[in-house]
């Protein structure tokens, strides 16, 4: 119970932001709706589809569907008010990421796939919708390039699986992950870390 | 029998609409042919890919492979004619998202999915083709910015369903939804009605 | 064991590539690596999308994992002396499209697949990560733009089946195919032949 609110909220946060970049990108009202899908759902349609679990999970789940539309229908209603909510969508979207990274590794999990490929399918669930969102902006998507975002989620992973080592529950384990996440973002955010890009060369080789 | 040659007629103009933008694009004869590819069938991939669906569609029916590859040589080879056939291309492309449509719709129903969801299917099936060409030429895909395209698309679906609650032939109701995308989408290219944009924030909140 | 060493040759070259890109476009660390591994798998993990071969290849063979992230890791601390490199890589890169293209064109057999859907699935295979990776640094894939690279795979694809017609020994004609592949590539290179571009129109038609 407590996970699916979490969850919705995460939901509510990506949809809202997706909507938000495609107004930014002059787009109809048609456009701001695919893109508050793809941004919420991408990442876990496309590891769903990589791991053979079809139809994709918000298919089958229309409570998904509707918190989509309504969040999309929201922010177009409240597009000049809504950056007094920009610390509210900030947390509900690093609260976000971190369920949906432990939504993926689960995924992964379940299918009996090997715990590197968990870790990969939770960053994907959390990350790849923002990155699908960029492609259809038609931007260099913003996780390959600055803020540390995917590289949370994957120090959430490997905490699962450390962890797993020397202790057996598995749900503490998803929470701890879950908060490892959350806490690499918001010190990264609140100090301004990021990866540092590397050398630039000036022409490709292949 | 009918419905077949009207969806061999949306595959051909599908298929020559995304040669012409890839040769615009300056590609070579192997990027006109796969483009041409991608926005006849890119549609109808991503939702048997999201259902479960596979091998994907086109796989399994070589009338469509042949006549995707006879419309993209038709186009490179008419290149400097084709605008001669501006109409009835047109004509073609708006019957081939209606019939694209009502296909989307009738293989969420099979798969047992929930009417919004088919609606999407049938939206998807019709516009997606198009987005995947537009990605793949890099752009920001023109469905989203312009022109009824979706809509008439997803008003159609609605269509369907609404009328599924007084009547019972699904064949009639099929074929009352594919005239309703028709008529929207002539009607608003007639009188040139689009979506508004929506108000352009000056960054980015998330 | 001699194919499988190619393999992995191959897929270094193409997570080198990959990488050596994306540091080009200012990535971080995390996007090199991401580039990397969509570069050396896009092109099966689509195939096997399509044709329903789920968890995909590379979730169940963890050696291409390690060898993709150890190259991105090789590219990454390498980056000024790579170019000493230059000639190996191309070579590298040569013969895993041979390859690429022979493991596709198999796996379209093994899922009984029509013969130009079999070519299909080859030409995937060995471009399409190339396809991804330019998506995802936001260019207009260079594989649909110059340079003999999918012919050389369409090439071998064919070559094989016709050859099918007169031999039996499948083996031998992998062999055959692959080197098609990879002569028709080094002759294209060498003497700089390219497919020419198409007539550029003003405008689009639809």
């Amino acid at each position: 119970m407590f996970f699916q609110i979490v969850d919705i909220l995460g939901t509510i946060a990506f949809a809202i932001s997706g909507a938000l970049i495609a107004m930014n990108k002059r787009m109809d009202p048609f456009g701001v709706l695919i893109i508050a899908f793809v941004t919420a759902v991408g990442g876990g349609t496309l590891r769903d589809v990589m791991i053979g679990i079809e139809p994709v999970s918000w298919m089958r789940n229309m409570t998904f569907v509707y918190v989509i539309i309504g969040s999309a229908a929201f922010a177009v209603v409240f597009r000049k008010r809504i950056s007094y909510l920009r610390k509210s969508l900030f947390l509900f979207d690093t609260i976000g990421i971190a369920l949906y990274t432990v939504v993926g590794v689960e995924t992964g999990l379940v299918a009996g796939l090997h715990p590197l490929i968990c870790i990969a399918m939770g960053t994907m669930t959390a990350c790849f919708g923002g990155v699908l969102r960029d492609i259809l902006c038609n931007e260099i998507p913003v996780v390959f390039r600055k803020e540390i975002y995917a590289t949370a989620c994957i120090l959430g992973g490997l905490t699962y699986f450390l962890l797993l080592q020397f202790f057996e529950d598995r749900n503490y384990l998803f929470v701890i992950a879950g908060l490892v996440v959350i806490i690499v973002r918001l010190i990264a955010v609140r100090y301004k870390i990021s990866l540092p890009t590397l050398y630039k060369k000036d022409e490709d080789i292949l």
